[in-house]
């Protein structure tokens, strides 16, 4: 039960979530086919008990129009590069527009060929890469997507920030159910994690950080001025240089340190590109097709089955209560909303 | 310096080697060219330091030959399924003679499309993937690869084994160097490393393996017959189950629960598929592609001039060196060969 409003937070639709964000985003100077877009990933954030990526991304977003790092009426253009690849440029604008743009294309290509890739260019990053792969299973298609953010992690044995939290994105289509999805940072952390610690005062498990001579650390201020550290070590520390490549110039966009340094100390949100990888399961399984995603539902039961989850358990049950029950907000979030 | 033979060991060249190789999977009964491409993956373990995957894989072979798991005088078979996709089905042979009939095909269809994927089908696999990733990178092709292998790994918050070790491997060409390229399993370490703690009498770290009731254990036995772990926890984990989907049943293959009940106590190499991906870096640069490949070059130096390795950097050393002045093999190793 979400239960009423108390005195430190107010229960709200995701419709009034929704208004809300286009509202202020609109206000900030969005234009209303930008501002629309970029809500609904908001909307997601909080529909899916995801505070990190709700309505708190507006004061985010505040920052980086305010440091005149985005454009606000961009208008995404998308272009045919090969029978398999789609280049859609956000022209400086937030990458949700962009990707609203590409979805369908790189959908028609994925199920023409086989495989697609979109890259996405030029766009302001600061979303989760959920909710994209997501409507990438929507479509009923297998899901990759990859994106550098701002140089602040070493690499394992290095003692310098090169590459970003780089997330990686898959998702899997399942007929009747909610898709399998996953997205993680690279990084061992979230860099907000890390800033919590320091304003909570507490130190951060070793294994987060480096201080600025590269020495590991639990001090989070040490941490945020010197280096984050991937997880997983030397594999960890591989995929982030993966998806700095094939996010960066593969798709001739820039690396993390290229858009830490574009920023020149705004601390705006990263610029950059983003690539996706759609596959079409029926480009290998033919008529096959529901026997085969029926034999990885019984890979799915044996996870679920021994008390494990799926990644994205969590938020699909957050999700059912939001839609049913509302989502709540903290009073303190909303003033600060509406300072802004 | 290599230096002359001694009381323990034998220095070959790689020639010594191939022709050592050859000889004794055609005596185990492959065919020339089954025996051929196969020995090439233990000539490249060899040349690069990876003893592993070195000539030791011709006990590993002779187990699976022996056990009846896999088809001698196997010829794959290319299937043209999309513009972009490939199958090739091995026929129930070992995994080197399908990559090498599909290899041409996948870098055809990159070159057209902007991006390919081949599925290797129904192949008996015991290589790692980096001398095939290494091959599409000749090719002037990012290249990724997965397979899944046999059930031994535990999901994340489970108890019993769901994943197999299941590499991912990924390359990136480097004209004029060799490509970056990364081949890690995604179990914590490798069934192989358990087994020499064992025969060791050494404990094993926390991490690596649960008991058979599904408790974490340091004694590498209990980890044997119950279970082992992902690296990098939950986002292990996740990419695990990856490689299951994407290299199973998306390409209409055998999950590692389905492998090794198909192996029914053999204890022979895993049987199933594999999934290559290969992305011509043109289809999305066009003339600005030596440009943005310079720039992942920079990436590159900022990661080694920091004193941290990239990922190949040992076996092209090992290999440069190998080259020159040929392996050092164990005799007690010759004598093993020479015994079966």
């Amino acid at each position: 039960m979400t239960g009423p409003n108390t005195e430190d937070s107010v229960v709200m639709t995701l419709d009034e979530v929704r208004a809300l964000a286009r509202s202020v985003l609109e206000r900030q100077g969005l234009s209303a086919s930008n501002a629309a877009a970029v809500a609904e990933t908001m909307v997601a954030g909080e529909r899916d008990g995801c505070a990190a990526h709700g309505l708190y991304r507006l004061l985010v977003s505040a920052h980086t129009i305010t440091s005149g790092k985005v454009v606000l009426d961009a208008e995404p253009v998308a272009t045919d590069l090969a029978p398999a690849l789609v280049r859609v440029d956000a022209r400086g604008g937030f990458a949700q527009p962009a990707f609203a743009l590409g979805r369908p294309l790189l959908a028609e290509k994925a199920r023409r060929c086989g495989i697609a890739a979109l890259a996405i260019n030029n766009c302001v990053h600061f979303a989760a890469l959920w909710p994209e792969i997501e409507e990438v299973c929507e479509d009923g298609l297998v899901g990759l997507a990859f994106t550098p953010s701002h140089a602040w992690v070493a690499p394992a044995g290095g003692k310098r920030p090169v590459f970003g939290t780089n997330p990686v994105a898959f998702g899997w289509p399942r007929p009747g159910r909610d898709p399998f999805v996953f997205d993680f940072a690279t990084s061992a952390v979230a860099r907000g994690e890390i800033e919590l610690h320091r304003r909570a005062g507490r130190t951060i498990p070793e294994g987060w950080g480096l201080d600025p001579e590269g020495r590991p650390t639990t001090d989070p201020a040490e941490a945020l001025a010197g280096s984050m550290l991937t997880f997983g070590g030397h594999k960890g520390s591989a995929l982030a240089a993966m998806v700095e490549l094939i996010a960066g110039p593969l798709i001739g966009d820039m690396t993390s340190r290229e858009s830490l340094a574009a920023d020149d100390g705004a601390e705006a949100s990263p610029l950059g590109g983003e690539l996706l990888i759609a596959i079409d399961p029926a480009g290998f399984l033919g008529a096959g097709t529901a026997e085969h995603l029926e034999r990885a539902e019984r890979l799915f039961d044996e996870i679920t089955g021994q008390g494990a989850r799926l990644p994205s358990q969590r938020r699909y049950e957050a999700r059912r209560h939001s839609l049913a029950e509302g989502v709540r907000i903290p009073r303190a979030l909303l003033d600060d909303i509406a300072r802004i």
